[in-house]
């Protein structure tokens, strides 16, 4: 998406570097960080210069791509350099299924070209390409495919950010409404400032502004009280699992929103691309749910107010502790619909034949 | 209630002066704040130095004490002066009903007692001081009624401060924990952050460490996922204004914890005096919501981490806006039960008639 009139992607690689926007400076400062070789890109994972599903996957993919194109050329050097690389780049978000995703289909398609290492390079590099653009396509289809949703004049309410930072571009539960604004249409988004991180407050607002879209961010509080004046129209949400029945695993919160949206009759959708679908898993009960840090809720960092320096302030009383979920898992039944890249379907209606398909069975909800 | 072994109440007056525990200062620091005339009061209430239902209505009666004894001795002129000091203080907190209430009832006593202005000044700091003491005797009351409620082993969710600090003594929602606490049974809190502001993460937590018990700091999103999950037997919240038909204002996020007990058939109790009910307002959409400064939700303070100097940071993108109801309004049916200083009641069976009735007539909900 565009960033002061130019295009740019989360990550992308030029030659054996791997460049991306740096999230930990953002939104207070926007900069490009770069990787030089793949240990980098597994510490820019793991410390997450670069975050959200889809980004997490493809650094993964351009780090294994780094790895191939260092790995010494005999044959058995080679595999085992790429191998002993793909353990490390998955092993710095145990829980992050996209990064599983992509290194291994890195990885098979790197050592399918062996024994001519050049080849397996150059296969290396495509895959990972390949991934990326995948995942872009994925966002620009929900985008057409959420857009439909939203009408002119739409108040469109969202909790975290799944927008394009959180994929190589357009993002799943921000595209329909990147895609509804160059369409024309008239929208508004209530933004979940989405504690204790404020990926809402951060990254949506951050994202939102840069497409000239009109928003407020709200305490996560105050999302139930404007449902219920009749002050939003939708909620649409991203995911970080799907599980076969339809369960969501999204960032904490979503549960509840989810829980205040059926109760004034609003449409609550989640976006995602079909490959967040994990039929090996039949219900949210099956999806574990990672605690962070307590100190991500007793704290609070940002640029101080007087002189732009960044610093991070306690927030909480001394010596108190605190429980930081940082996902929860929203049932099928309160969802009304999940926006794919192939299509709108019912949570409950969820098959693994879709994969194979280009349309989904269903078309409206 | 006890700071470090020692008796305080949250606000008091000593001869012309109201001191009263700095709540901006806390958890960091515990201060006493002197104010030395009735606009300094006022200013105090506005700037939230001191803050909550009772407290605010204990200030607002001594700052109308303040007042008759700044007032020139003439009848009328005494009148004139005490007249528009009561507007000034009443247009500090527009939500608060025992602000009204006890501005009102100092003011009346007072002007009941001209012209002899010697005698309105002594009726005006009796006022105050009857309103204080009632509420801090009604503190302890909501706490032998609430404790009742609260079982061996309870784990009990709060929202925001309605602890002792939120009065002159005991509070309200956090009464029977002390009470329970304090009778041996064993119990733990889930405290509710409560942004923007953050008092439940700030005061709750300083408050319930005092009495020695065990409680964890949540982000707000995740109050229902842990209902969901079973681990919450009970919520009690405080009140700012109950309508006559039950519907009660409280702090932003109350409506959405309380649609979310019900959805996990979690009783949900408010918990207040009977001066908080506003008899005059028919129902919830009769109380005016106060929206307050977009800088609440878009900074964060407290004592920097490494250096301990309190600072004021930035956690939004630099150029949002956002929007602050300090207030929602939780409707009557889904409250299980009001616990009051008179007995527990259901929201529906409130009576003009209890002002004047030592008991309330359904004593079990």
């Amino acid at each position: 998406m565009r960033v002061d009139g130019i295009h740019y992607s989360t990550i992308w690689m030029e030659g054996r570097t791997v460049r991306m926007i740096d999230q930990l400076a953002l939104p207070f400062r926007f900069e490009i960080f770069d990787s030089p070789d793949h240990a980098s890109t597994a510490r820019a994972i793991r410390d997450m210069v670069v975050r959200g599903a889809g980004a997490i996957g493809a650094a993964g993919a351009y780090g294994l791509a780094q790895a191939a194109l260092e790995a010494p050329p005999a044959p058995q050097e080679f595999a085992g350099y790429v191998q002993r690389a793909a353990s490390l780049i998955k092993a710095t978000r145990p829980t992050a299924q996209n990064l599983f995703y992509a290194v291994d289909r890195v990885l098979a398609g790197t050592l399918a070209s062996l024994p001519r290492s050049e080849k397996a390079r150059a296969a290396a590099v495509d895959e990972a390409q390949a991934i990326a653009s995948e995942d872009a396509e994925a966002g620009r289809r929900i985008g057409e495919v959420g857009a439909a949703l939203i009408k002119d004049g739409a108040r469109v309410l969202t909790h975290c950010n799944a927008g394009w930072l959180a994929f190589t571009d357009w993002g799943t539960a921000l595209a329909p409404l990147y895609r509804a604004k160059r369409d024309g249409k008239r929208l508004f988004a209530w933004v979940d400032e989405t504690r204790p991180r404020l990926q809402g407050a951060r990254l949506t607002a951050w994202e939102l502004a840069g497409e000239g879209i009109d928003f407020r961010i709200i305490p996560d509080n105050a999302a139930g009280w404007f449902m219920r004046r009749g002050e939003v129209d939708l909620v649409i949400v991203g995911a970080d699992r799907i599980a076969a029945n339809g369960d969501t695993a999204n960032k904490i919160g979503t549960y509840e929103k989810a829980v205040l949206a059926r109760e004034s009759a609003i449409p609550f959708y989640v976006a995602a691309p079909l490959s967040t679908i994990d039929f090996g898993c039949p219900d949210g009960n099956a999806i574990p749910i990672e605690e962070r840090s307590e100190d991500e809720v007793l704290t609070a960092s940002g640029p101080e107010v007087s002189t732009g320096a960044i610093r991070t302030v306690r927030v909480a009383a001394p010596g108190s502790r605190a429980r930081n979920p940082a996902f929860d898992v929203t049932p099928a039944g309160l969802i009304t619909g999940i926006i794919t890249d192939k299509g709108l379907c019912k949570p409950r209606e969820l098959r693994e034949s879709y994969f194979t398909n280009s349309k989904l069975p269903s078309q409206s909800v």
